[in-house]
Order: C-alpha cells, then sequence, then structure tokens
C-alpha cells in the first residue's frame, strides 16, 4: 500500500514557487515539505481499488433507495408482514454490504496514504520524537513564555550541541577538504541585490484573507486541505467527483492566482477558522522587510538565502583565488522566510541556517579532477525518466550515472557523492535517502540539471540538500544591474585565430544595414537583443588574434537546510527498547559520536567522596582530551542515570565502581568494558574521533558484567 | 603628553545609551568606540598649559592691535621715519610671538589628543593595517558592486576563519570548560519581549534631521565634532570660550534633547553637508523593525542582543540543570543595530557577532569553587576611585581585588580573570588591556557592579568585553510581563522558622484595616507597592516552617563583542619589517596559531613534477592531521611566497626542496629547520595545536640556512 498522492501530485508540488520564482535563484526554494515523492508500485492497484468501491458504493446506495422505496410501498399497500419483513430484511443486508464497502474504502484510502507503515503509527512516531525533543530541550518553542510565534524555534543545550558539531564537520568536510573560500555576509540586505535577484519581484506564495476577521491563509492550502478532506471522508464521492479533486491536487502548483480564486469560490471554500468569506488570492513577498538607516528611504530585506552575498564578491574572491577557475566559495549563516502560516513543526520555519557552496566552473569545462574519488558510490537515485515514467527510486553507481549523462556532468555528480558522504557520515539512514533529480518543469529555464537530496521521515520525504547546475544566470543577472563585470578569463598558452562572426552572417548585416539603416542583434554577452544603427558600427573583413577569452562562469551550487538535516537526524536515530525490568519503554537516541551532543558520561557508582575524586580525575583528563561530557553525581540508580543519557544520545558512560579501574558503557550494545583510570580519556578519545571502533575496544579490554553495575 | 579630552570627558562619553536605556538590559550597549578613557598623568599640566597659552595668544593680540593702532597714528601723523621702521619693526616683533604661541597651543593640543604618539603616526599605522586587511579580503565592504551600505561588512576568507577559529576557542574556553548551557534562538523577536526588556521604548539615540534635504545625523555627533574643532584649530578662542567648550564635551551625554537643540541652535550648528537649517532633535530606535507574518499586525525587530533569548527560557534551563543554582546559559549569535550614521569602520557597525553569558546564581551567595584557579593572575585595573581621582590603569591581582571589595564578589572576579586569559590568549597584548570599572552614574541603578575588558587601539581604548552583575532585573522583568515566575527554590535541609512579617508592622497594618480599611503595602515579589483591602487578608499571629526559600536569581553577564575583538587582534598583531634587499617593508601578522586564518602552507621550492608530489603528499598528511593549509605552487620567488603568507599571518610554512626531508619555517623568527617528510605533519601539528613550543622544535630538528630557500 501507498501513500495516495500520486506520482505527478509530488512532481508537482514543488512547483509553486519554481514559477512565482522562475527567474530567481533560490537555493532551497521550496520549504514544502508535503512533498511526498514515494515510489509508486501498488499505487496503480490501490487507485483503481479506489475507484471500483466509490463505484460499488454509489451502486449500493442507489440499490439501497429501490428496496427502502420498495419497503415503503409494501407497508403503505398494506402487504403480507411476512412479505414486509422479508424485503426489510433485504434492506438490511443492502445496508450491511455498503457498510462493509465503505470500511474497504477507508482502508484503501487510509492504506494507500500511509506508506509501508500506517498514518496513524507515523504519527505515533513522530509524536514520540518531538516529545523526547521537547522534554529534553533538543529544541524550545522560542518565547515560550509569551507564548512563542509560529515557526521560530530555539536550539537548547543538546540541540545547539548538535548542530555547532554538524556544523563543524561540513566545515571540514567540504570547505577544508576542498579548499573553498568561506565568506561570511551580513543578514541585512540592502534592495538592490534582491532587486537583481529577483526576490523583490516573484518572490512571493498566494495568499488569501478571511474578509471579516483578517486573518491570512495560503491559497492553496486552503484549496489543498479541501480535497484531501473530501477524498478521505466523504465515501458519497463518485469516482468522477473523485477524479477531479485528485487532478486538482496534482496540478496545485501550476495554478494561477485566478484559478486558484475561481476554484475556491467554485467550492464554497470558507475560512477555517471562522466559516467567513474569503477575499481573492493575491502575491505575498516571503522576505521581512525593514528599513536600514533612520530615514526611511533605504529599504532592506533580511536575506532569504546566503548565496547572493557569494555571487556579489564573485570578482573579488576569483582575484583572491589568484584569477583561476575552478574555484568555490562557501557560506554558513542566517535565512529568513516570512511564512505565510508555517504549520509543519521544526520542518517549516521562518528563521533557519544556510549552508551553501557556490562553485564557479568554467562552462566549456565541468570535469573534476577529484570525481574518481566518489565515482564508486552506489546508492538510491530516482532520475527524472524514471518518474515520469512511474518507476521507484533504485540503486545506481554514481561513475555511471555520470558517464551515462543521467547526471550532467562530473562536478554535479562530485557533489552530489560529497553529499552523501557528508548525510551518511552524520547518520541519515541510506536507505531513506535519495537524490531526486528534478523534472524538467522544476527547473529554472537556465538551469542545466538539479538534483535535490530527499530524506525519508514521517513527513514523507523532505528536500534537505538541493544540488544545482544554475549556469551564469546569477553573475549574469548582478552584472547587469551593478555594471560591474563578474567574468573570468581563460589566458591561451598561443594566440589563437578568431572571427567575431561567421562571415555570411556579418555581410548580411551589412546589407541590411545598409537597407534599412538598422538591425536587431543578439549581444550574448548582454544575453539580449540590441538594435545597432548604421552609424554605429563598421563592419570589415580581418582576422584577429586573441590572447584570452572572457566568459561568465557557471555556477554550481549545494544547499544545505541545517535544521532539515537535523531534523530527519533526530527521526533517523531515534528508537525505544523495554527498560531491564520490562515496565516501560526507554528512548534512545544512537547518534553517531561525531554528532552527539555530549560525548560522554561520568557517573560515581555510588554517592562516595573517593568515587567522586576520581570522577574529577576523569573529568580533567577528558577536557584536556577535547572530549566533552558531564559528571552526573545525583544518587539517582545507575539504569536510570543510563536511561537519561541515552535519551540524549550519549554514546558512552564511565562508571567509577573502584579507584584504579573503571567500567565503560557503549550506548546501544550496551555492552560494558573494564579500563585503567589513566587509560580511559584516551580510550574514549579514539572511539569518539573515529581511530577505533568498539568493536576494537571490545577486543583490547575486558568485558565487565558485574550485577551492580547492570541497568 | 595626553589626550586634550579630560577624564570627566570619558567617563561621560558612554552616558547617552545608559540613560537613555537606564531600565534596559543592554549588553555591550555602548557601541561609542571614541570614549578614551586614558590614564590622566600629564593632562592636568597640558590643560593648565593650554589656557595659559591661550590667555598668552589673547594678550599677545592685544598688543599686536595696540601696536598696529600705534604705526597707523605715527604714519598718519606724519612722523619721523626711524620711529615709524622702529614701531613696525616691534608690531612685526609682536607677530612672531603671536605665531610662536600659536604654534605653541597647535603642539599642546595636538599632543593632548595623540596619547604617545602622534594622532598622524596613529592613523597611519590604522591605514596600513586597514589596507592589508581588506587588499587580503580578510573583510570586504558588504555590497560592494552596489557601492556597499554603511556599517555592514563581510568577513571574507581569512576573516571567516579567524571567526570561526574565535568562536571556536570561545566554546571551548567557556562553555565547555565551565558546563554551561549553549542556546541558539532567532534573530527575529516578537515586540512583547522587547516590550519588556525595555528596547522598545529606550533604547535610542536623538537625531536631528537636515530641514531640506531630510537626511539624518546624531545629535550628539553634531554638538561634538562643533566643539572639537573649535577647540583644536580656532586659536582666538578664550579660555573661558574654550573651558565652556569642553564643559559640553564632558557633559554631552547627559545632555536632554531639549538641551542639545538648544545649544545646537545657540552654536548656529547646520547640516554638514549642505550647511541647511537642522531639525528640533528628536529619539530615534535603533531596533530594525519588521512584521512577522502577513496580517501586519505583528510587529517584530531583529534582536539587538543574544540574551533576552536566554532570560525568556530561564525556567527550562533550570529545570535541565536539575532545578540548581548556580549555572550559565551561553549564546552567540547575530545581532543587530540600526545606526544612524555609522563612522569608525569596523568597530561600529549595523550587524555583529555577539558571545553573550549569564551565570545564574542565588543572590545570598555568589562565591565561585573555582575562583582561586585565577585569584593570582595580575593585571591593569581601572577601579572607579582612581579614575574618579585622575589615577592611572595600574597592575592588581586579582584575588586582592576581590578580598578588598574592589571587585564586588568572587563569581564576578571569576569571570574576570576569565575574560583576561581568553582575550590574551588569543593574542591581544596584556599590557594594552585593562579592566575599568563603571561609575556610579554609568551603571542602571539595578546594577551590583560592571566592568568593562577595554582594549587599546588606534581609536583609543575600545569596550570589548562587558562584565556586569546585573542583580535580579532582566528575570523579574520578563516574569512581570509574562506572568510566569522566573524563580529558584533553595531546599532547606530542616524546616526553618519564618514569620511572613515582623510581628509590629503588622499589627500596625491591622490597626490601620481596622481604621482606614485599606492599606498600602509593598509586595517585595512583585517589586512594587499593592492596595490592600480589608476584606482581602485577616491577620493573626502564628509560626509557621518553611522547607524552601523562592527567590529570583542574580545573573552575572559576560558580554563579547566578537568583531571588536579581531578587529584589535588585528592591530595588535600587525608589524611591519624591512624585506631582505631592504627595498620595501612587508606586512606580518603575528597570530598565534590558535586564531591563524591557516596554520600552514606548502611551498615547492621550484615548479617540478616531483616536489609537487611531495607536496600532495604532505598536504593529505595535513589534513589528516586536521591542520588547515595552502599549497602555492605558483613560480613565484620563494621570498615573495613567504611575504604573502605572512601577510595573511601564516605560522609555519613547509618548503618542499627534496623528496625525503623537508624545511619548516616560522613565521616571525624566519627560522628553519629540516625535518623528514613523514614526520613534518605531526611536527606542524604539535605546534599549531600548543602540544609543543617552537624553541622546542629548534632543540629536536636541525636548522636550516640554505642560501636558495632564504628569502
Amino acid at each position: 500500500m501507498r501513500f495516495v498522492r500520486a506520482l505527478n501530485t509530488c512532481a508537482f508540488s514543488l512547483r509553486r514557487r519554481v514559477i512565482s520564482t522562475h527567474f530567481l535563484h533560490c537555493s532551497l526554494l521550496t520549504p514544502y515539505i508535503g512533498a511526498h515523492h514515494f515510489s509508486v508500485s501498488g499505487t496503480m492497484a490501490a487507485v483503481a481499488d479506489e475507484n471500483s468501491l466509490r463505484r460499488a458504493l454509489a451502486q449500493k446506495q442507489s440499490s439501497i433507495d429501490v428496496q427502502g422505496g420498495a419497503v415503503r410501498q409494501l407497508k403503505s399497500s398494506g402487504a403480507a408482514k411476512l412479505d414486509i419483513e422479508a424485503a426489510v430484511q433485504s434492506l438490511n443486508a443492502l445496508k450491511l454490504e455498503k457498510a462493509s464497502i465503505e470500511s474497504q474504502l477507508q482502508a484503501a484510502l487510509a492504506g494507500a496514504a500511509g506508506g509501508g507503515s500506517s498514518s496513524a503509527s507515523r504519527d505515533a512516531f513522530r509524536q514520540a520524537v518531538v516529545n523526547t525533543l521537547e522534554r529534553r530541550l533538543f529544541y524550545i518553542p522560542s518565547f515560550k513564555i509569551y507564548r512563542g510565534v509560529a515557526g521560530l524555534y530555539d536550539y537548547g543545550p543538546p540541540g545547539c550541541s548538535i548542530k555547532s558539531n554538524v556544523l563543524a564537520f561540513w566545515r571540514q568536510h567540504f570547505v577544508l577538504e576542498e579548499n573553498m573560500l568561506e565568506v561570511d555576509c551580513p543578514c541585512v540586505t540592502p534592495e538592490v541585490v534582491l532587486k537583481a535577484s529577483g526576490h523583490v519581484e516573484k518572490f512571493t506564495d498566494l495568499m488569501v484573507k478571511d474578509e471579516k476577521t483578517g486573518t491570512c491563509y495560503r491559497a492553496d492550502h486552503l484549496l489543498k486541505d479541501f480535497c484531501k478532506e473530501k477524498l478521505e471522508k466523504d465515501f458519497s464521492l463518485s469516482a468522477e467527483k473523485a477524479a477531479e479533486l485528485k487532478h486538482i491536487l496534482a496540478v496545485l502548483d501550476d495554478l494561477s492566482a485566478e484559478q486558484l480564486g475561481a476554484k475556491i469560490k467554485g467550492y464554497g471554500i470558507t475560512a477555517p477558522d471562522t466559516k467567513n468569506p474569503l477575499s481573492d488570492p493575491y502575491p505575498f513577498n516571503l522576505m521581512f522587510q525593514t528599513s536600514i538607516g533612520p530615514s526611511g528611504v533605504s529599504p532592506g530585506y533580511m536575506r532569504p538565502e546566503t548565496a547572493q552575498g557569494i555571487f556579489v564578491n564573485f570578482r573579488d574572491l576569483y582575484y583572491y583565488n589568484g584569477n583561476k577557475l575552478p574555484f568555490a566559495a562557501a557560506q554558513i549563516g542566517q535565512a529568513f522566510r516570512n511564512e505565510i502560516s508555517p504549520r509543519q513543526g521544526l520542518l517549516r520555519v521562518r528563521e533557519f541556517t544556510l549552508a551553501e557552496i557556490e562553485h564557479f566552473v568554467d562552462p566549456q569545462d565541468k570535469s573534476h579532477p577529484k570525481f574518481s574519488d566518489v565515482a564508486k558510490l552506489e546508492f538510491l537515485m530516482f532520475p527524472r525518466d524514471d518518474q515520469v515514467s512511474g518507476q521507484c527510486a533504485k540503486k545506481l553507481q554514481l561513475g555511471e550515472a555520470v558517464s551515462r549523462g543521467t547526471v550532467n556532468n562530473e562536478t554535479l555528480g562530485y557533489f552530489i557523492g560529497r553529499v552523501y558522504l557528508f548525510l551518511t557520515r552524520l547518520g541519515i539512514d541510506k536507505d531513506r535517502l535519495r537524490f531526486r533529480q528534478h523534472l524538467a518543469n522544476e527547473m529554472a529555464h537556465y538551469a542545466a540539471d538539479c538534483w535535490d537530496a530527499e530524506i525519508e521521515s514521517s513527513y514523507g520525504w523532505i528536500e534537505c540538500v538541493g544540488i544545482a547546475d544554475r549556469s551564469a544566470y546569477d553573475l549574469r543577472a548582478h552584472s547587469e544591474k551593478s555594471s560591474v563585470a563578474l567574468v573570468a578569463q581563460e589566458k591561451f598558452s598561443e594566440p589563437r585565430e578568431v572571427e567575431a562572426m561567421e562571415e555570411k552572417v556579418a555581410m548580411e548585416m551589412k546589407a541590411d544595414l545598409e537597407s534599412k539603416g538598422e538591425v536587431e542583434f543578439h549581444a550574448c554577452t548582454l544575453g539580449k537583443n540590441v538594435t545597432i544603427k548604421k552609424n554605429m558600427v563598421s563592419i570589415s573583413k580581418e582576422i584577429k588574434k586573441e590572447h584570452q577569452r572572457v566568459f561568465t562562469p557557471s555556477v554550481i551550487e549545494p544547499s544545505f537546510g541545517i535544521g532539515r538535516i537535523i531534523y530527519c537526524l533526530y527521526e533517523h536515530s531515534f528508537y525505544t527498547r523495554p527498560s531491564k525490568a520490562g515496565d516501560e519503554q526507554l528512548n534512545v537516541f544512537s547518534f553517531p559520536p561525531l554528532v552527539a551532543p555530549i560525548k560522554c558520561t561520568v557517573f560515581p557508582l555510588v554517592q562516595n567522596k573517593k568515587y567522586e575524586e576520581v570522577a574529577k580525575l576523569i573529568s580533567k583528563s577528558l577536557t584536556a582530551a577535547g572530549i566533552s561530557h558531564k559528571i552526573d553525581i545525583t544518587g539517582t540508580s545507575i539504569g536510570k542515570r543510563y536511561a537519561r543519557t541515552d535519551e540524549l544520545g550519549v554514546p558512552f558512560a564511565i562508571t567509577v565502581d573502584s579507584t584504579s579501574s573503571v567500567t565503560v558503557r557503549e550506548r546501544d550494545s550496551k555492552d560494558q568494558v573494564r579500563v585503567d583510570v589513566e587509560k580511559v580519556a584516551s580510550v574514549v578519545r579514539e572511539v569518539t574521533d573515529g581511530l577505533s571502533s568498539w568493536a576494537d575496544v571490545l577486543k583490547m579490554y575486558p568485558l565487565h558484567s558485574s550485577e551492580t553495575a547492570e541497568e
């Protein structure tokens, strides 16, 4: 059984923002997270099933109507009691049959919506994760004592620590290993920059207002909710009507303001909270606006992404890199989107951390010297064609995907591979991670290719990293607006003969200029047509030698939604297991040491001066080894203390039960070994730094199984 | 010779913001960086000197007037040629004497303004630093291709790397070593939070507008500029007038809008750019305002500091800490101030990174268990009394400063010590770092004590860290506004007998209630008076046992302006030295390895496949050792390549001049040692991690002095 929303819905659900921002640079453009691109095997059958059930239901209802009429007629005509009873029995049998079909339909709908697991169990799982996260302060709704603000969340202590670990690893994995040029630009951005990028004009969602209270809603959300509710709960819906609503869901993100407005009016959709009538849909810009300086004449915005700060610095960065391509710049920082009505918890927020890379390359050479390092990787990929033909994501070898042209070029492929390594090393389950290629209609017209790293969560498949080859669009846009050339040069080792135009074309132009006095000319450096007048040019034939080529670089952009990655990591790391007594379920986050908020806890087994001294000694050596840790000297039972740190995802616990040696426990296996006090910090350092594995530790140190230290 | 602005000026120059934000929590309240609190020895003499020179000048002028009159009279009366010549000679002699006094005055003024070095040489030094910083992309004026925005700067690659090193060390030094609870809250903040904190009402500067063009200026800046200009350049100023202008400078920050306006009108000050008349001064709120959500009814601001996010989370954090005091929470993040007209480069900006700590303690016990770790530290301190009595900052031992009561309490003292260690380990010169205590009139009424870490730069002494004991003010403000109790409990080991009121007071109140029917009562939990009516209370005598004490914790707040610290570090690390040929001055940043943007460069001595292979091998081992580095394979001379990395502050350079061993050069000494290829990464790691010093390396490896590898 699979989700009811068929492939088309999925593919198109990303499109509103793409349409409204068609000419935009918008990394992680689409905070829309309901976009479930599921493998569709089974979906077809489910849809067929649903349709036939809806038809059967309609037939059954009409049989009931007929039989009900018959019963009434028999009664009014004073028919024999037995005859009436027999007719009533038939009627009841029909009603029972209808009820049975209804529950089949309900099951079919629930099953289709539930993927592998039922919708209810996914919700329960999410609730368990979120409860644990909130109770242990992984996150806190911001300004909670003032009843909060939708779409704003704080990272509490363990969340903050995980975030800083993820960012440190990102810096290590991308910036340091690839020698990227990191920059750090302000969030406050003057209007001119975001006019050039297109955000001022086009970074919008369509909104409707409650005509009486003024409350705002996203127009597409209301229509979507209406359709889904009808499809899921209205059993009297005809198969035809159901198909109509499904079609709307499929094309939802393609609808214009007018079309959306007509549908909302047509279905009589009103404000969900008040049932008041709604305004026509109109665009609302998603940027937080402000004013720079006191005069009120310099509008500014809080940046909706970090990338523009890199583009406007291209010239300086290119110079810094010795005027050589390729090179990459990177930025980590806050971005802001004033969502109309954020609704999906930690995944759809108004302020978030982005980590973006802009890798500038010569458009004529997108090979990558280190591609061979990742070419052998195999993971789930979901190319455009497979989506259109209704197939599943499947394992492909990256090298083959590039050589077959599935992935446009080596550099794009290299980053896909690096992103795969980054996410899986963080602890993302490789079987719930896929790279989905954008459909042709999802991509901006200038983009060469685009792949999203999508992670499966209880909300469905979530776009967490976008990896796009955006060609020369962004640099050209800023070049044009600022009149500063954002270009690169290739110096030829030997001068090359060039002709500016083909001879034939030049001769034609000359003739046209003579006869008409002017001519249209496509200026490729401007990317548009200009009118050339006779007195502006002279056309002559000569052979020229050029010593360099001047061009606008292409940019390949991996863009990471850090908060989304962390949320998915929470879901992938969470599990429960029974307590030793079996009377309760205990929560565990199986974070790898790399991201765990604290690497190690130190517990004196019982409250005791000597043990506490040892604990402090160990704490000092852990600090010296750079291992974040915590001492817990409360008198709580050791089992409870283990459970408490398992719930924070602390991978190792040191229990002090003597003054010479201590035990080290691994979180997931619950195995314990005995290690000398002097050695314990270096053992923990080795396993947290990944220099040795827990299996290695098990080989080197004696297993400990004292009952006292057991849970 | 010392600065012309006397102590009073200095002490008061911080006050505008303090006044306008008297009830505010405002860490690093005062981005005003012109506040030069210089040691004043010599100042008195300089002022006396200046006054007597001004008087002498006035006398000389009147002698000149008299003598000039005499000359004219002699001429008109047809006196003897010799007599006229003699009189003219006297007149010229007087004019020469006047010129001499003028230049003495000029020298006196310049000397007073220049501290130890002349104003011109400080400006030249700053220009050399800033030129290097901008040319090597330590920073970039933001949105430069669009001609930038005042007060917004990007960190370019080396600056970004230094910033991330400084923040990583901050996290290590404070958060990890002290087990602080780090949080990460949004920048977008709803109005209610900043109303509670007082920022909406009082976080303002006084502004005047050019009445014709609308251009805005800070009112106090215009008045200050006028006074300084007059004092420095108008030699005809009488000593009395000069004293008047100096008095204005001294009380500038105490002036009300009306007083400022009257002075501006009185002196006929006009708009600097147009000479147009100016409006009356009026307050301008320094927060960037925006709107949360689409309805336009939820005003919000970009936070002016990070601390509020911690205060509103107090209850959860206290719970997370096991309901125990003391504990500290910390936050690193962006803060925003919409300055009216930012003018001091990298020190006065509209968006900046703050790192703030809120350490919550029982107001009855501000001792600190680790105070002994810092008690022996000695450094420059500048207590309130020494400022008032005109003395210099002097070296004090921290333990004594606390035990004598100069520093209010151990916890405040502990943080002062930790801040000292933090700054000096980063590379701040300890002789140009002092801790200045706030004067009584600089502090908010509720504050118990406050010390600023000030760093001397070419702009004077800059407030870079504020360390304040803010008592219970902030938690109380949010408690009141949100109606959520932000309190702590102390559980008594044995119940204690308490009386809610003194018996006498209670009996008086009872009598008042009987006679008047109501009575005023100071409710200490609310911090204000309430009216109690007869039917609201009954007064009886009983002895009650309490099991706990409920109270609002005090907060001690170290607040770090990261950008300012980094800028001062740039100035303290910069020096020049002649090139080997002696034909130019080369720039060097002597960053310690801890903060250096890149730890090591790798140079093949000459362009050569074999050497490049070795360089790549070394690069790999450096990456594995976690050492950030760069390979430079350009054919430039080795001396030029060294100079290039010295200018980035790279502490070590590896030069590949054979395939078996290489040289390692230390930046400041220019010493080189020869090390085996296999060992070189670990040697560099040892010195960059601080496990061994360069002196240790010199002892272990042979010195290299080949001419080829020399600069």
